[in-house]
């Protein structure tokens, strides 16, 4: 995958550290990223100028040096583990292990995340170990650019993501509707069941995931709001799916708004701005830009229509309520930010555009694709259409 | 649900510490349990013999004051977040407003879990407030011993499960046999296949799941492989199913060891020693005894049968490879141990109890099943047929 790393090694050295650290398991996005390795529970990461090493159990230590992307793989047993565990109990033993691990490749010195767990860098104090927690999300930052590798694997995921929503947006059409109610194979058509049949598909297509949201009327008015109960014709459902791949960890995101029956006035409306101001987005996304001047262009789009933003309102319930989007990759959200925070966008960026109009009275709407910025503009990541009514 | 919090307030006491400070997302078991709020992002849970206290965004103040445990919930803002942010970035802002919120308390000192966050435990300390590593595992402990709900909790998961092992035999029963490969419409049956139907029914059970393991022959002989491709006739096929409840947050565990077509002898010797260790094991359950008692019954039967184990030879590769059992809850592997470590079991105890043999020449055979230690025994909250062979 060969991601640019200088830009740790630029901030070690301003930290006047001699490596990285991480004692994690690759739950945490940043350890499988530099370590390469998928694993359960914590283990240690030392990225050097020189190299990333790993640290391991005896358990684990085959697997690391097959499938880890570490230039090397040590575990724990060659630094006395069972003695020192003998000796100071598992914890402490263990914490012994690292310090011994840091010596013998001559590091003194270590930064570490904001959430380094206190046990081992108190313990490595103790040992004359200097640790220090890195102010900048550096590893973070280097995350957001991603490598071609990287792009298959959302794309791949968007994939998924494509056929979930087809099959979402084949049971709302095949529905039937008695006295406003949605009914399939003659029970009510609730949330909960289209969700079900979004996540069935998605494990069919090899993603797992955490959350769906599909939520109607009322309830699609809150945008985190994740939807319950049966669903009812001519008003809005709001399906935003975020399936991640079980093999690569990579994510995909998507968003679509629809009527089953008619969409009246208002809500036809308030979807045709919102879409207008999703083209204005993506208008708006090229390297050099910043994820603020995106949200701005859809900020300016809804406030010139009329409707109340966080920009003219900051304390606003109704109207555009949220960010534009947000980095997507190995975490759902991640670097860069479309927002009034978000800075330059580059090539290889992968982040979604997603407007939206929320009012309780109307429902909620939202419009989201994902895309991967380049050279010269965006490719967008989502095959998908964008319509709102469905018979 | 109401646990009893007793030995936390001791170790607190002997620690000298005026509180008990976890700074976590809910996917820290510990931070569900003590906080009772499920949210995806980090929050502060104080724990004082007065009661346990929350500290959350605006975003989740109102949920966490409807749905979380605690006997108060303050908010960010309550203690001048946004001028601290202001003053001094996001990081080191929101740790003095942890400091500020603990002042507000009378807290000057606390104790934290091993892996509680170093940036914030550094910045408290800058703030004055003392903070150390507990070095017991205490609400570990406490949630070993499980209350009525959670049992619920544990048995309706297992429910889930039951269901889901029902769907991976019907399948395996319903294949047809050519040249030695199980088939399935028309198609190979593979270990991913079961494995997609296992995660259906289980989703469709409001179950969701990291991994399943459907390992048939050498794959088998491995405990911990996840096994992959077509199945064979008359090897040994080992189905390990542990879902975790959508709601809940609790975990069930059952394994089932079937043989498509016949066993050889050899297989069947092996299966029968198997359930004669698992009752063995069973039989050895009850308050009093240790986790430890247990393992030993099933080392005990197994050596009596000519096979190797860790515990009479440590390096063995073959044989019964394994601990006996683990707890169960939050974590699909917590206290008690039933090993070599296991202390004491105690009323409340959810244990697995999963002996098991491997050879890569025979194969692997697991039978497991989940149950609670109660005042006179054990009440076995598993309720699925033990049987080897599918015509």
């Amino acid at each position: 995958m060969n991601p640019d790393l200088s830009p740790l090694a630029d901030a070690l050295r301003e930290a006047d550290a001699d490596g990285y650290l991480l004692d994690a398991s690759s739950e945490e996005s940043d350890q499988l990223y530099l370590s390469g390795f998928d694993a359960p529970d914590p283990f240690v990461t030392l990225y050097t100028p020189d190299g990333t090493h790993l640290l391991v159990s005896g358990l684990e230590y085959g697997r690391a040096t097959e499938e880890s992307s570490a230039d090397s793989v040590a575990r724990l047993s060659e630094y006395g583990y069972q003695e020192r565990v003998a000796e100071y109990g598992r914890t402490e033993g263990t914490h012994r292990v690292v310090a011994a691990f840091l010596d013998d490749r001559g590091v003194a010195s270590v930064a570490a995340p904001e959430r380094f767990p206190l046990g081992t860098a108190d313990d490595l104090r103790e040992q004359g170990v200097a640790v220090e927690v890195l102010d900048e999300d550096v590893v973070t930052e280097i995350r957001a650019v991603k490598t071609d590798e990287e792009i298959d694997h959302v794309h791949a995921a968007q994939r998924a993501n494509e056929a979930a929503m087809r099959a979402a947006e084949d049971l709302l059409e095949a529905a039937t509707v008695e006295d406003g109610v949605l009914y399939h194979d003659g029970e009510e058509l609730t949330s909960e069941r289209v969700k079900e049949e979004i996540e069935v598909t998605l494990l069919r297509h090899g993603c797992a995931l955490d959350e769906t949201i599909v939520a109607y009327g009322a309830d699609a008015a809150g945008p985190h709001n994740r939807g319950s109960g049966p669903l009812r014709a001519d008003e809005t459902i709001v399906i935003d799916i975020f399936p991640r791949d079980k093999a690569t960890k990579y994510h995909g995101d998507m968003t679509r708004t629809f009527v089953k029956g008619e969409a009246n006035e208002e809500i036809r409306r308030r979807y045709d701005d919102t879409y207008d101001a999703f083209e204005a987005a993506l208008d708006a996304v090229e390297p050099g830009a910043t994820g603020k001047e995106v949200h701005d262009a859809v900020c300016d789009l809804y406030e010139d229509r009329g409707y109340d933003t966080l920009r003219s309102d900051p304390s606003a319930e109704t109207g555009f309520i949220h960010s534009t989007g947000h980095g997507i990759g190995l975490d759902v959200h991640e670097q860069p930010s479309v927002s009034p925070d978000g800075g330059e966008l580059k090539p290889g960026h992968v982040v979604t555009i997603e407007p939206g109009l929320y009012d309780p009275d109307v429902g909620g709407i939202r419009i989201e694709d994902l895309v991967v910025v380049t050279e010269d503009g965006y490719e967008n990541l989502t095959n998908y259409p964008i319509r709102l009514e469905l018979e």
